[in-house]
């Protein structure tokens, strides 16, 4: 990360936390200099991108001043699905997309996995490598489903740190989250059900729910606030919603976090109408704020919350290890898991939970948020340099993910295979729909280190876009 | 292995390998102990093992000869499994067997799993630390499904000596067999269609059924020989089959091995009825004989089997590693891996590739082979000695299980729950059937070391089954 987006990272922090509050004046960039210790003219770049981010602003002869209508983007508009229930045809589109992103080649700007190259490899070979040579034979044989007592007491020790009780008889360990999803999914639902779900949301909860067949209701979502809990209230009178699967921090695509009033408000509406939540929590570890937010599951007083997490995000991609804090549902899904794979690589298992009891998880972390929320700073500045004028995007609060909507005559297919021709790739709006909605939307991957390229790739987006 | 059972079972596989025939004297104590260079009291040993299981006689003054008529035990009785479709009902039977099964206290008879302490632990720890020492961090997003190429050509070659061409193209890598079976059936069937399945059969693939919504036609097997083609043939004319779900080589729970010829007729069979084969073929690298016979994949002509192997039972436990060759499924095996759970461990494929490579696998499975036969010589002694007359087991060529039909007024639930009382596990033959028959059948792990205290619990299940 070049220093001077870390001291944009870190002052646009402050303003957008409230701790620069509307008006105030920066230090001068002859006073930061010398109190960081770095150079006048990165203090300088870093203000510029604060400007050129609409958030703070230049006086002449006086300094630079936290903005007081900040010329922040605008965000997307809430989405407004279509309030009947649907059958599910998802289309070859998610898999043209996930293809086109393996190619270590194209600017990926389209995939759904941040960079390998933010990730503690030397340290997990290592607690691998050993774990393996001291695993017990015998082990094997008992530590089928629900999986390693280590990891799991790992995992009940991280909900601890957050305030929540969640003991191990309820976690049951999975290969990644996706599969955690799934058989959540199959526990709560028999097909022909209906259940509800985000709009826009995860194209693997589409295909989920077509290939247990399922009917989904798709619920609208704001872009930054996230679901819209009165539209819930609603659907719940009006369909027979037999489950929910909803992205509550850091919502995919939107980047949306409900915030924890609001969680508890939905856990509650869930637990009244005796609805089971499957909370895909797969991205919590990567918000921005050091005060993390909750999941729903902290407000789940009745065990209706299947709560699903992963380590493929924060901190091992390609080992597949997730899991699922399933409430009343453990034993159940516990059988489901020894149904579907018998059990997940015990190695595996022993590995990570030797790396999150000594290998520096929380301070890997810590890097791993820092460089994530430059890139995004580093993507909001292109977006604002390159973009036509028109296209609306809301930063996320943490994550790698931006949901840009572009000109309502834009055709994100179109631009997802022009894009492809030049070595570009991007998610084009309606792999995230059941309807295919979203057609002029796209969703950028900001995960990895910012270049040249990437700019310039972003710059080709914007040529891209004007011909529309 | 102690070094009697290791003789004894040498002459056996010469006697039911044909090298030994009926009538043939076998060689003098003293002489096979002077060859040998092993104690005339170990030869001796050997030679009353092999009398006990009625495959030679002491003839007085003369000496040992192969039996005419080998006094075998008598093989259970083909099954009689109705012949209308069913929907299916599996109990908690199955998952009470499994945990019954986990305490390392218990004698493991009921266990589907071989011991643990056969496998190369050490081995298998070295390659799969050096395997994520040197894991390319791109390769965890290029490595998608079908999977590691490694790997991929590591089984390709597999196929290769046994003189079957199988491109890495139709591979498609899997967390264990199970998943394989699992995604394979949801690849060529519908809910509501109608499948055949063996009589008995694998409780998971009862499992898969009833998930998926499936009609199950049971076809009848023979103990040794294995499916009843003509019974298929019949069923084919009579029922919608969609799909067959078949072990054709060391059939869990029977141990029958469908012949070559057998299996090539079962593959035309079902090409002229454009009928899908998925075989399960987990067991096939634990053939006793020196040259395996082949799966019913060998004789595919139209891409319409889909064989399912695993490296679960021969090489590394709790590793999670299988695979299907999915012929013309196979790209649509690939994309419902990825919508299952993404990936399978990228470190345990290239680990267990590179184990394939360098690890000395076929060395392995020599001993591993060798030990199994010696604990099934072992156990079908202990049958012998200890089991009340009227039961009837075959000797499977390989694998680890016996099949055991006991007298008709025996409740193998019953026996189970009595067993259990005492620390004795054994898997009841109800688990292995739609409808819950086999009432009278166990299947007993022989996949154990043999000691005292195996020989003891036998001793306990015989004086157990003498109640009824």
């Amino acid at each position: 990360v070049k220093l001077y987006r870390a001291v944009a990272q870190e002052l646009s922090g402050m303003i957008r936390g409230g701790s620069l509050a509307a008006g105030d004046q920066l230090p001068s960039v002859r006073s930061l200099s010398r109190s960081r210790k770095i150079s006048p003219a990165t203090v300088l770049k870093a203000y510029e991108a604060l400007e050129a981010n609409g958030l703070i602003e230049a006086r002449p002869r006086s300094g630079y001043y936290v903005r007081e209508h900040q010329k922040q983007p605008i965000p997307p508009q809430t989405s407004r699905p279509k309030a009947n229930s649907t059958r599910l045809d998802v289309s070859d589109l998610v898999f043209q997309t996930l293809e086109a992103s393996r190619n270590r080649k194209v600017v990926p700007l389209g995939s759904a996995f941040p960079s390998p190259t933010y990730f503690p490899w030397p340290k997990l070979a290592r607690y691998l490598g050993s774990s393996a040579r001291h695993l017990d034979p015998w082990s094997t044989v008992e530590s089928l489903p629900p999986g390693s007592v280590d990891l799991r007491q790992q995992i009940a020790k991280r909900y601890l740190r957050l305030g929540m009780s969640v003991g191990i008889e309820q976690i049951v360990v999975t290969a990644g989250a996706l599969e955690a999803l799934n058989l959540a999914l199959q526990s709560v639902t028999r097909p022909g059900d209906t259940i509800a779900i985000e709009s826009p949301t995860f194209y693997g909860c589409l295909q989920a729910a077509q290939r247990l067949g399922l009917q989904v209701v798709e619920i609208p979502m704001h872009p930054t606030e996230g679901l819209d809990i009165e539209a819930l209230r609603t659907a719940i009178t009006r369909f027979p919603i037999r489950a929910c699967w909803f992205m509550t921090t850091l919502q995919h695509p939107t980047g949306a976090t409900l915030s924890q009033p609001r969680k508890r408000e939905l856990a509650r509406l869930l637990a009244g109408h005796d609805i089971p939540l499957i909370e895909d929590d797969a991205y919590s570890e990567l918000q921005f704020a050091s005060k993390p937010e909750l999941p729903a599951k902290a407000f789940d007083e009745t065990g209706r919350v299947l709560h699903c997490g992963s380590f493929s995000k924060c901190l091992a991609p390609g080992y597949r290890l997730g899991w699922v804090a399933a409430g009343r549902y453990s034993a159940d899904l516990s059988r489901r898991k020894i149904e579907a794979s018998i059990a997940t690589s015990l190695p595996v298992q022993q590995g990570i939970a030797q790396m999150l009891r000594h290998g520096g998880f929380d301070t890997h972390l810590t890097k791993l948020r820092r460089d994530l929320a430059a890139s995004q700073l580093a993507a909001m500045e292109s977006l604002q340099r390159y973009f036509p004028a028109g296209y609306r995007v809301a930063a996320p609060r943490g994550g790698y993910f931006l949901w840009v909507e572009c000109a309502s005559q834009v055709d994100s297919l179109d631009v997802h295979r022009r894009a492809l021709d030049v070595g570009i790739t991007v998610a084009p709006g309606p792999i995230f729909s059941a309807r295919q909605q979203f057609k002029n939307y796209l969703r950028l991957n900001t995960g990895h280190p910012w270049t040249g390229a990437t700019a310039r790739a972003i710059q080709t987006l914007g040529t891209l876009l004007r011909r529309y």
